[in-house]
């Protein structure tokens, strides 16, 4: 049978992440990955979480194997109110959480809460590719504002909300952005809420890497300025606990959050509930702040590693870049090409990963000569070794 | 602020399942109820599962804690396929498989990628609550067709597909329906695939409770009987695991699942890791079946109690239904009245809980005169109990 008079336009003409596809490809155990997002392993916290986990489950079985609440199991909740505290980006008066299974179903249910076929969201351009798709699959129209070293263009922003109507909300990613890796500066911020109000649209922050800053000075999440209750917020537990518990939230106007968790409701009915209650015990035995710390500091020296290698290898003049503060991402431009999928091939046989600045593009498929670099993953001899082929590629073909 | 104009038409008028309100209600730990669809927890396996989990989070902290991939961890893909094996619900030829965070997320995510506003839906009337909020997400249109005792009636769904273009599926629980527990006949099941082939459309046969029959032959599932490729199959653990794990999974045409992998990965990327791992763990250390028979013998058991006491309590004559031979629902008509809201605001006031008849209805809101109860979650006491006072309630009010 062919089953594409079956399909739902949304997904007819989709296509999976490619990163994704290249993650396949990647099944070679030689190959050296600056491609993917993952936070470094080697700090998971495993023994404290195998403990925790035992007990738990011996202890209150029924608690962690029988259904829960589509909201999050309270103590969860609180402690992701308490995350979102310490950036201020929570309302006690007015706002609500919601518990999900990752930051990503918070982002992808918002989207489904609000986006009618046709509407049009506002967002970074470039962006991460999974926010992208997520709102694709609502049938809308993503109108991309470019990225300057110090976030989004507002000159481009305002531009857009005055040539277009029917923008239901701005997506970004303010802090140590995904994939350039820069952050919004205090007035982009401030600038960014105030066009907001004056067009009357909501704006979406996801802050999965707010906690990762390993150097500068902190700004202010845009939630934390928000009067009106316009900010949609989005944090997650991936980057400073574990990815693969699959662990994020939405804070909210308790108004909003009431239709996002129906949506919830009928998706998967609730997160998993061994995960959360991990996450409490883990957050009430331990300091988390202090397992961030380690993080960051780890993240730092890669970040630098790969920085030091960059410039020793790469071509002189030929890669331009901007010097993270914080996350795991650094973006490259190669202003003397239009395409760098044939950098991208190559070093692919050299066994190193990158993903080519495309995946990010609003417009997808177009031509990029951009690529982008995680530092979070690989370890420092490997970052060291992974740059060292790609200058050698970059020197060859640039 | 009020948000109406920037929420999709989607959610405007939805409201959350009134189940789950009732959830809340009960927080009153006196209440016993026959409300939830939530399995025994007295078999639960917390102590086999507390060191399976200590034990992958302390030999194998990265591939419990770090991103996994989307369709699934690969072992977790065969424990999936080994449990639809037993009722020949993968094709090897042709069939994929994805684990989903539940098999409610298998179903939104279906429906997700195969309607467009305005499709129709065929779907038993009554029907689970979750499938029948999750198809309504996608603006579709629901078509009911009646349950009889020996499930859908294929005289209404040959009427159905004669009468209605644009039917993308017909949405199924052929065992132990939810809610009224009666399970379609071999017959019936052979005449559906027949008029969906005829009037080609799909069908999403959603199987969560097969494993539980307590009495009477085994019926084969649609999927084993389908030739074509024309039968989606959703699968859970919730039964027979363990619920608040999430874990279910979609069986289909790899060509479907291709589409639906891109929504499960702008969704949420993918299931926690840690509970595959520790299904697959369990599946490899102990008999499931044999854990399945325990629960199986339980709910035998709790059904002919609840049948027992229905018989001794209930007003004769008054109420009808019919005996279930498997899962954990009973479904209760009272054909001299016309809604059963005061039955079920009375239980309320006695500390029992029952789900009024509506809230299964395609028809939202439309008065009920039947009720749903469950006989998996209480204790062999409280449902004797609780059936008693329900009977003082119908004797008075019928």
């Amino acid at each position: 049978m062919e089953y594409t008079e079956f399909f739902a336009d949304r997904v007819k003409s989709m296509k999976g992440s490619a990163i994704r596809e290249m993650f396949k490809r990647m099944a070679d155990p030689e190959i050296i990955s600056l491609a993917g997002g993952n936070p470094a392993s080697e700090l998971f916290p495993g023994d404290e979480l195998s403990k925790i986990a035992g007990k738990i489950l011996m202890t209150n079985p029924t608690l962690a194997l029988q259904y829960g609440t589509t909201d999050g199991y309270p103590k969860m909740k609180d402690c992701a109110i308490a995350r979102a505290n310490k950036v201020n980006a929570y309302n006690a008066e007015r706002d609500a959480v919601i518990i999900m299974t990752g930051a990503n179903q918070g982002i992808d249910l918002t989207a489904k809460a609000l986006l009618n076929k046709g509407d049009k969201v506002i967002v970074e351009s470039p962006s991460f590719i999974g926010s992208l798709n997520a709102f694709r699959t609502y049938e809308c129209e993503l109108l991309g504002v470019t990225v300057e070293d110090d976030g989004m263009s507002m000159e481009g922003l305002e531009e857009t909300l005055k040539n277009n109507d029917g923008v239901k909300f701005i997506y970004t990613i303010p802090t140590f952005q995904n994939p350039t890796g820069v952050t919004m500066s205090l007035e982009k911020r401030k600038k960014m809420l105030e066009l907001a109000s004056r067009y009357n649209v909501m704006i979406l922050e996801d802050n999965p890497y707010g906690d990762l800053r390993f150097s500068g000075e902190d700004v202010p999440t845009i939630k934390s300025l928000d009067t009106e209750g316009r900010v949609i917020y989005a944090g997650s537990f991936s980057k400073i606990l574990s990815p693969g518990m699959r662990l994020g939230y939405i804070i909210a106007d308790a108004k909003i959050l009431e239709k996002i968790e129906i949506l919830k409701q009928v998706n998967d009915v609730h997160t998993p509930m061994l995960t959360q209650l991990m996450c409490v015990e883990f957050m009430k035995k331990y300091n988390i702040d202090d397992y961030i710390a380690k993080n960051r500091e780890l993240y730092g020296k890669k970040c630098a590693c790969m920085i030091e290698n960059m410039e020793k290898y790469f071509p002189a003049g030929k890669v331009k870049w901007v010097t993270p503060e914080g996350g795991i991402f650094l973006w490259c431009e190669c202003p003397t090409i239009k395409d760098i999928t044939p950098v991208v091939n190559a070093c692919l046989e050299k066994k190193v990963a990158i993903v080519p600045g495309s995946n990010f593009a609003v417009d997808m498929g177009a031509p990029s000569n951009m690529f982008r670099l995680n530092y979070s993953s690989a370890t420092l001899e490997n970052i060291a070794e992974a740059v060292k082929r790609l200058g050698e590629v970059l020197t060859e073909l640039l």
